[in-house]
């Protein structure tokens, strides 16, 4: 069990320190809240940050939940050595310049000699050449200093939400909390563990079956000792909480992974068809991967327990209503997953809609078209019972829509309860509607093949609920 | 000729009006500053916004170039026949409610009947249910308010610049006007000839040929009358400049093409494989689209006149180094297309490089490199006769890098006359990098496979340049 990683009692910084731009302050400073609980640990220092220090993590009268090590590669051992002599119950080394750096044999070397003394004393270790975990407030064991040069407010970071992330890569996961932020998702939980000589991306899958604090798991990973391990603990997650694996598969990509955190390539043939066999969902590019987690953050499961999931496309754009279907197509989903409007459902869109307007699904409202009858609309579609989530388009450019249509689109969606998904096409203007969208946690897109993107998925997911026991 | 269209001496619009809100008041008030040569029509109107109006087109003194519709359908035919007889050169008709309304019979009745006069008296007809034309600052027939309820400070238009669109959509081409101003792109001509009972892209793509103010030419499109003289226009156009054409193709699209421009499918198959024959680019979404025109516009073909176009990557993010790797397979990119580096090269990389760094390409310097190391490492890829692009991922959330390397980049490129190509990825300091690369005229994206398709784009047209006899 992980629990004393991610929600420690005590945490140690080895290499602690008072220099700015250190690694050293700027883990001790994002901890710095923890009081009580943070030891800095420091050979030199009788202080750091108005903490009493230590030499060494032994002469800590506490035992230690959590030990994140800076110090340089050639210190490491003896860090490691005295974490295990400690008790230390999880050594999280930052540090890099090991197995990674190819033109260093010792480091590979040294790697081995960690792992050896860490799975001898029980102490387990995440990294090393990672930037660990992110639990606030309970846990911050990265070295991402609190200001950069360009957002003088302060480095943003996500807001607590129900999103875990598990990356193999230390940049990926700096990138995918500055995304989560600037999207207005809420994160849960990071682990990056870099080269993970132990611990690695299928412990935390298992851990986080039973993590009730998040609703989805994203997963980036480049290399995969376990594949059967891994599988299987992608299988049990994923019957649990949406899962989205995006995993580099080419020999070219694989090759950068050598040189990047020393993954070794997988079988690709075979653990894709893995994958696909126990309905986990593999992303083939990162902005695949951001729109899945930000699809299954904002759509939860129980949208999805119905009997079918046909869906009907709304915009007021006939540009748009057409690039939705051809969308459609390209990400494969069937002419028969759009609701067949019944001669009643026609009737009815015909006495609100103007007569210029064609009904079909997708169907276009026309430009001139209020907010009133948009949302009108969205209300008759949501109504039947063959239409189980609406991709919407609204474009408020022609200026006939107003941003009531942004709460009413909530509204309905909370009411009816099914998914409405938008996509809001155009410069600054569809930017800021996006937000409004968000704010009122309804799930945004930029363009029209997002829309086909996010249903595909959301119908894959709902294809495969249906295949487990309910209640499940 | 359509000099007179996109350069017109004198401009009517017939259903002129001072009601704010009406069609007839925003095109007035967007061509207002043609002053003299505006001509106003209205039978119950002395004067409109302080210009002498007419009864009719017929009782205006002078001859008119253009002509603009905005009376509703009904008035239409009887506009059409006085703007003959006034030998009107072009007809814009910007009303609605003709053959794309389905439940309108009259309606594809009507455009006939306009047509059969516009084509027995030369005057010829861009519409109806269009915007028509903006040529700023000689021509605007758009009716697009200058206010938006959300943008206070007036609705964005795109500066004067390189980038020709045609769009058979209304709401399309309104939406890559906002998506043009928002990326800091510039607009030559914009056209929008909606049901296109007479003008059609083809036209268009005949005229442009010889237009040059343009260097690029986007085209949306859902249906195509004369398939073997669109395509005939389109190898002609493509081989002066480049040519990018979205048009959807599935049956669904083609449904809803019929009840937005009244469009008549083509046989897909045969027009995908007349375009890839003439290596027109095609997009195949709305995304795709937009990234195509903005790599052309900002990449000229002069980067392209080149024995190869082998490329280089180079990032200071290890993951998003492996993920470029990956996102090159996605799009057919073979490994032979990266620049092998030389033994002399490696030892220069690894002589300005900390030792940690693996010299592969794509190239990781690591996170904690300056932006004085990532520029001179650009220059010295630059330098090779084998490196003819750059993929560059700079990520500026570890705060090393400075907002030097941003102008670094463009003077690089400049100096070697070679495409840099960047993807800033992250959040909203990733967005903030992009707009700064983007003052320096850096073609810039959001993810590491925007890179990928940009650089497939160039591949493919340097290739086919390579076809075609040198100067032309």
């Amino acid at each position: 069990m992980l629990d004393s990683l991610f929600f420690p009692k005590t945490v140690a910084v080895i290499g602690a320190s008072e220099k700015h731009g250190s690694l050293g302050y700027h883990v001790m400073q994002n901890n710095i809240h923890l009081k009580n609980e943070l030891y800095p640990v420091h050979p030199r220092y009788e202080t750091v940050l108005g903490l009493k220090a230590y030499k060494s993590v032994l002469d800590i009268p506490e035992d230690i939940d959590v030990a994140i090590s800076v110090v340089g590669p050639d210190n490491t051992l003896q860090v490691t050595q005295e974490s295990a002599s400690a008790n230390v119950k999880f050594l999280i080394i930052v540090t890099s310049r090991f197995g990674e750096a190819a033109r260093f044999k010792e480091g590979k070397i040294l790697e081995q000699k960690i792992a050896a003394i860490a799975q001898k004393s029980g102490t387990r270790v995440v990294g090393p050449n990672c930037i660990g975990i992110l639990n606030l407030p309970y846990l911050n064991s990265t070295f991402v200093p609190e200001y950069s040069p360009f957002l003088l407010e302060g480095l943003p970071i996500p807001s607590k939400g129900n999103i875990n992330i598990i990356s193999e890569s230390g940049s990926v996961s700096g990138l995918l909390t500055a995304w989560l932020t600037e999207q207005g998702l809420g994160l849960n939980k990071l682990v990056n563990y870099g080269n993970g000589i132990d611990l690695v991306s299928t412990d935390f899958m298992e851990y986080f079956q039973n993590d009730s604090d998040c609703d989805i798991v994203g997963v980036y990973v480049e290399g995969i000792r376990n594949g059967r391990k891994f599988i299987e603990a992608a299988k049990k997650l994923n019957e649990k909480k949406p899962l989205i694996i995006l995993k580099p598969g080419s020999e070219l990509a694989s090759k950068a992974a050598q040189s990047h955190t020393g993954s070794v390539a997988t079988n690709e043939a075979i653990f894709g068809a893995a994958l696909k066999q126990v309905h986990v969902q593999r992303a083939q590019t990162y902005g695949e991967f951001c729109s899945a987690v930000k699809t299954h953050s904002m759509i939860s499961d129980k949208y999805l327990r119905r009997d079918h999931f046909f869906c009907a496309g709304i915009t007021n754009a006939g540009g748009l209503k057409v690039l939705l279907a051809e969308s459609l197509r390209q990400h494969n989903i069937p002419e028969s997953a759009l609701s067949e409007f019944s001669p009643e459902l026609v009737e009815e869109l015909e006495k609100i809609l103007p007569s210029n307007v064609t009904v079909t699904n997708p169907l276009d409202i026309i430009g001139d078209a209020s907010s009133e009858t948009y949302s009108k609309v969205m209300e008759q579609l949501l109504r039947q019972g063959t239409i189980d989530c609406l991709l919407s388009i609204p474009t408020f450019e022609p200026a006939s829509l107003r941003e009531e249509l942004v709460k009413d689109t909530a509204r309905l969606m909370l009411k009816y309860g099914k998914p409405i998904i938008i996509a809001s096409v155009g410069g600054e203007l569809a930017r800021i509607i996006r937000d409004k969208f968000q704010k009122v946690y309804v799930l945004n897109f930029e363009k029209p093949e997002d829309l086909a993107f996010a249903y595909q998925i959301l119908r894959e997911r709902h294809q495969f609920l249906s295949t487990l026991p309910s209640g499940s």
